[in-house]
C-alpha cells in the first residue's frame, strides 16, 4: 500500500510549508512526494523528512508526467481552476485549499471530524474549507447534532497569517516601524494592521458583507449539511501573527444543560476544552499556535435568548484552518 | 458665572491626563482648577493651559478646604467610595468615572447625547459609564428610539489603554520583547497581550461572564432606561493601544429601511458615520484615536433574523469612553 504518489502544489507558501510539517509529523504511507510552486519559486529547494527536494514549476504536463494519486493544492483559486481539472484527468484526486470549488454542488467540502461521510463520492476534487469556517464547525458539530442550531452570530478575530506572507510582512513591518521609525509600504492590507483592528477580510459584496463573511455563512451550511440554520458574521483582522479567535453566539432549538455541552465538547474529536475561570484559563493565540486541535473556552449560557450559548473558539488557522485539515482529508482518503 | 471651582481627582492617570486635554480644548467657564492624585504622585507638577500646577494629595479635608462646585473623579472605585461621599457633604457635585456608583438606583448614569434628562435629579453624584458601554449606547440610542431594540449581541475588541498605564506597559514591553528579546514582567494582564487576544476583562463572575460583560449588559439597560432589551456580551482585549471596537448585532421590534438607519446615525449627535465599501472606508482605531465622536461603520442588514442589523462601532475609549464623556457631563451641569 506504501506506493502512493503525492503532489504538493504551492509548497513554498505559508500554508504549503506547514503542510510539509504536518506530513512529516504524520508520516503517511506515501512513497513519493513532488513539490511544485510558481515559476518564481521553482528551481529552489526545500527540506522534507531530512532530504533536500527540488521545487518544480507546475506546468500543464506535470500531472501526466508523474501520474500522481493525490495532489494537495495550496496555491490560490486561479491556479486551482487551471490545474486541478488537468490533474483529475490523470486520475489524481485533488484536495484544494482555495475557494475555487468549495460551493460547487458536486464537490465535497470536508472537515474530517465533521463530515467525512461527504468523501463517499466519485468526485476527484475535494475542497478544503475556509480557515475561519473550519474551526467553527468543529466546535458546532457535536452541539448541532444534540441540540439543533437555529441561529449563529459569528464575530471573528483573525490573524495575519491567514493573509499569507504579505499579511505577516505588514504586521512585522508595522512593529519595526513603531520601534525604529523604519519606512515601509503595505503589501497586503488597506491600512496598517499593527495597532489596529480592520473589519474587512477579502472583498466587499453588494449587500455590505465581505466574501469572508459570506464564506462563513455558506460553508457552515454546506459542511453541517443544514441550510435551515440562520447565520450572520462579522470578520475582523487583528494584529496577531497566528491563530484565529471567534466569539460564537448560538441559539438552539432544544434545551440544554451547560454541563452536557461542556462534556460533549470535551469528548468530541479534534477539540480541546480550556475553560477554568477560577484559574483564569482560556484559549488564546499564543497558547494554541502550533496545535492541530480546535480550542473551546468561555462556554456559558446566553441569557438573552431561549437556549442561547456563547463560545470562544481558537485554532491555529494555518494548521487546522488549512494545512492540517487538508492532510487529514488525505489521511481519510488513504484509509478508504 | 465664571466663578466655578473644579477638582480633578486622579489627574495623573491615563484618563486624568486626557480629562486635562479635553478641558483645555473646551475652555469651560471654570475659574479655579485643583488637581489631586494619590500620595505617590502628590508633590509633582503638571501643565494645564500654559500654567504649571502642583499635584496635591487627596485627603479627607480636601473638599472642606476648597469648597469645590464640581469634582471629576478618575481614581478607581475604592477612592470614589471613600471620597465622593465626603465631597458631596460640601455641596460639591461629583462626576465619577469608576464603577462604584453606576448601578445605584438614585445615581444617574449619563451619556449626554443619550440621557442628559437623567441629570434632572438632586443626586450629588453622577456616574460616568464604562467605556465599552458609552460608545455602544451612543450608536444604539437613535435606533432604539425609532425601531425599538429587542436583543443585542456585543462582541468587543478592546484596547489596552482601557486598562490604564499598566496595560499600556504590557503591550509596549511585549513589543520590545519581540524586537529586542528584552525581559519583562506582566504588570496588568494574565497573559502577554502582544500578539494575543485575551477574552477576559475585569474579574469573572460565577455565571461565567466577566464583570466587563455584566457592565455592558446592566449599563445599557440603565442608560437606555429599558430593561426589556435582551443583551449578551463577549468582551476581549486586543493588542491595540487605543480605541475600542465593537461588533454589535441587533434585533429590532420594528421593520427598518437600511437607508433610514444610516441617515438616522448620520444626523445623531456625537456620531460620525464612515461606511463606504466601494472605497474601503470604515472606522479603525488608528483613524478614530484622538476623536471625541463615536464612529459607526459596516452598517448592514443581518439576514439571519427578522429586523436584524450589524454595526461596527469604534471610539477613543479614553476620550469618549471616559474623559470626554465626563467633561460633557460637567458641561451639561454647567448649562443647567
Amino acid at each position: 500500500m506504501n506506493n502512493k504518489k503525492l503532489a504538493i502544489v504551492g509548497a513554498t507558501g505559508v500554508v504549503g510549508q506547514t503542510i510539509l510539517k504536518v506530513l512529516e509529523e504524520k508520516n503517511l504511507p506515501i512513497e513519493e512526494y513532488v513539490f511544485f510552486a510558481s515559476k518564481r519559486s521553482a528551481g529552489t529547494t526545500l527540506k522534507f523528512m531530512d532530504y533536500i527536494y527540488p521545487v518544480k514549476e507546475l506546468t500543464e504536463n506535470s500531472f501526466n508526467e508523474y501520474n500522481f494519486d493525490f495532489a494537495i493544492f495550496s496555491a490560490g483559486a486561479s491556479t486551482a481552476q487551471k490545474y486541478a481539472p488537468l490533474a483529475t484527468t490523470t486520475n489524481c484526486i485533488v484536495i484544494d485549499n482555495s475557494s475555487a470549488f468549495r460551493m460547487e454542488q458536486n464537490i465535497p467540502l470536508v472537515v474530517p471530524e465533521v463530515n467525512s461521510n461527504a468523501l463517499n463520492t466519485n468526485s476527484k476534487i475535494i475542497a478544503n474549507p475556509n480557515c475561519s469556517t473550519i474551526q467553527a464547525v468543529v466546535a458546532l458539530k457535536p452541539l448541532h447534532d444534540n441540540f439543533k442550531i437555529k441561529r449563529i452570530v459569528y464575530s471573528t478575530y483573525q490573524a495575519v497569517s491567514g493573509a499569507g506572507s504579505k499579511g505577516i510582512h505588514d504586521l512585522e513591518n508595522g512593529i519595526q516601524n513603531y520601534i525604529n521609525n523604519s519606512n515601509y509600504e503595505l503589501e497586503k492590507f488597506n491600512y496598517p494592521i499593527f495597532n489596529n483592528c480592520i473589519p474587512h477580510i477579502d472583498t466587499f459584496l453588494d449587500n455590505g458583507y465581505t466574501k469572508e463573511e459570506e464564506k462563513m455563512i455558506n460553508e457552515t451550511h454546506k459542511i453541517l449539511n443544514d441550510y435551515s440554520i440562520s447565520i450572520t458574521a462579522t470578520t475582523v483582522r487583528v494584529p496577531v501573527f497566528n491563530c484565529h479567535c471567534e466569539a460564537i453566539n448560538i441559539e438552539f432549538e432544544k434545551e440544554f444543560e451547560l454541563n452536557n455541552v461542556i462534556n460533549l465538547l470535551k469528548k468530541s474529536p479534534g477539540i480541546t476544552v480550556i475553560d477554568d475561570i477560577n484559574e483564569n484559563k482560556y484559549a488564546i493565540p499564543t497558547i494554541v499556535s502550533g496545535s492541530n486541535n480546535v480550542y473551546v473556552s468561555r462556554i456559558r449560557r446566553d441569557f438573552s435568548v431561549k437556549n442561547g450559548l456563547n463560545l470562544w473558539v481558537v485554532a491555529d488557522n494555518i494548521r487546522k484552518g488549512a494545512a492540517t485539515n487538508a492532510v487529514q482529508i488525505l489521511e481519510a482518503l488513504l484509509n478508504k
